[in-house]
């Protein structure tokens, strides 16, 4: 009997795979990659990634939604990904500032980490130098304000500024999401994460032993 | 440039891809197929299927969780798929009664089609034959509904029961869900329906012609 675990994955248009013709994203292919590298678990793969979605946007919505479907007897895993959208400048303004940003991040990661496992991954670069820098600086507040919460969190953001292929096909696609080869080599960096081993021996921890 | 199609994609465990290894389900592959038939279209997949969800759960969500993705200037289409659960036999009674399962897919369809354009894809066989019945009634009490509010509903009941890929996989897995291939086979019915094309030219009806 294989474990039932269901993983929502919540976030933003990078979440929801936007501009990978082949629909899987970085969640689809994570999701199948887990339960190719553990015989012991079945993983529900529920996707929760919205387009232009800031982290005020999530923050009202990721835990009626999360609820809806991990409510039952199972395992649980939330993984959060969101930033890119904040730090966008509209109308002079950014959408939402860092301290904005990370008191977000805060009420969502304290909440969820109270009901199961809890990830976060980082946000990734776009096709915009500027952008860049505020996404970096966001990156690094949100891997303190993890530390500080013990929630494991995944940076990305320098290893996708130096891909060709992920920085190539933002470019030449929208100059915000890639296409399908930069979102396996996004879901590559996931699934060689070494908290899916923390997970799978999570799960195993409540097996009782007799 | 092209135009901006968004779906949500409503409803069960079937919708969700359930037991699909690739994490695809119908509904990526449905997606996926769209945008390679239609060069002048962007096709961005929201999926929301929940594993045991009934009518009666989907009709207390579907709302909101599809405002939350279909706001703003974009092409919207709504696809439901939902039934097999309420046919589910619980401790001597049906989940949901045949009669409130019509009950709350018309008040859904109703207030969907008012918004934007709707399909609806009718409930899959199991390994269950018994259960089959009711499938095949409530499909074809779905059909007449859909027909009656000028919804275009698509029944895969019966060719799906005659299809030993569906069957064969759905009786080898947990006696309800397939796996890849027929999540292929289902999409290949849904990608073959001919409301998809009507789906182009209602969107490229609002494109001004100078």
């Amino acid at each position: 009997m294989k474990k039932d675990l269901r993983i929502c994955f919540i976030g933003d248009s990078f979440v929801n795979g936007t501009g990978d013709e082949t629909k899987l994203g970085w969640t689809g292919r994570v999701s199948a990659q887990l339960e190719r590298d553990r015989d012991d678990l079945e993983v529900t793969h529920y996707n929760l990634g919205i387009r232009r979605n800031t982290s005020e946007d999530i923050l009202n919505r990721w835990g009626e939604e999360s609820q809806q479907r991990l409510e039952g007897d199972f395992e649980k895993l939330i993984v959060f990904s969101f930033g890119v959208n904040d730090t966008v400048i509209e109308g002079g303004d950014q959408r939402v500032s860092a301290q904005q940003s990370l008191e977000n991040a805060r009420a969502m990661l304290t909440e969820a980490a109270s009901v199961c496992r809890v990830l976060m991954i980082g946000p990734p670069p776009i096709a915009d130098s500027e952008q860049n820098i505020r996404i970096k600086d966001l990156d690094g507040s949100l891997a303190e304000l993890c530390q500080s919460l013990s929630v494991p969190y995944l940076s990305v953001v320098s290893e996708l500024i130096d891909d060709p292929i992920w920085m190539r096909e933002v470019a030449s696609n929208d100059g915000a999401h890639p296409r399908s080869a930069g979102y396996t080599k996004l879901a590559t960096l996931v699934s060689a994460w070494d908290e899916w081993d923390c997970c799978s021996v999570s799960i195993s921890s409540i097996i009782p032993i007799d």
